[in-house]
């Protein structure tokens, strides 16, 4: 949105992360660019989510990069935190970890696979927001 | 989030892109995938936002692929539109698109790149949301 904004720092972008439940992936499938939300949960400096086999996104090259994002939009600031990584299929051995933080589903699927997102890249931005529209209604 | 959805129809997906003005887009520099917050206007089949010099977005090699998504979370549905297709500067002679259509920016900053996003697919998809837990705050 601009070059305007305000970096968050790691603790605050993990915070809003641990705070939001909700937000949008991308990834690619072969050279096709895809963007879906999901909703997902913070398991220590993971992200997990649910995904139906049959999916697109089940069908992912899993280990490839993908992007992810969440924002909240306020009158006077936005904030977006991306986190980039890589995705991969929960392990057996892992599998209890999705039992262990909320990963509630929104949705009433059978969404039996369970993804990891392995963080590389965690950046967030805050960004005041000039809307003098939004005011003016106040006028 | 499921296959347990509506598809939209064209006409309610362009609807609701005309009715937003704020969305995602994901894009690739070189082998990264990245996602970053816009706003955005409608102006006829093409969506149009403004960009900085000395961005990543302007960076990106224009005319690849782009996927821009928005989305609106009630209780009890979700409603999410992603528009597949590929980015390109405004030509010099399109240049007045921009001031025709509500391409009003969010933020203070000078940002004179208008940029095009030339739908190639328009999907939208309506999922019921079963977030018991939402309604157990009402109980």
């Amino acid at each position: 949105m601009s070059d305007d904004h305000d970096e968050l720092g790691p603790d605050e972008c993990w915070e809003l992360l641990r705070a939001h439940e909700f937000g949008r992936l991308a990834f690619s499938v072969v050279d096709e660019l895809h963007i879906t939300p999901i909703n997902y949960a913070v398991d220590g400096e993971v992200l997990l989510f649910r995904t139906a086999a049959g999916t697109k996104l089940f069908g992912v090259e899993l280990g490839g990069e993908v992007a992810f994002e969440i924002d909240e939009i306020g009158d006077d600031e936005a904030t977006s935190v991306v986190v980039r990584g890589s995705a991969r299929h929960l392990e057996e051995d892992e599998e209890h970890r999705a039992e262990n933080v909320p990963l509630r589903p929104w949705v009433g699927s059978d969404k039996p696979n369970v993804v990891k997102i392995v963080p590389r890249a965690v950046t967030g931005r805050r960004f005041p927001l000039t809307r003098p529209w939004l005011r003016m209604r106040n006028d």
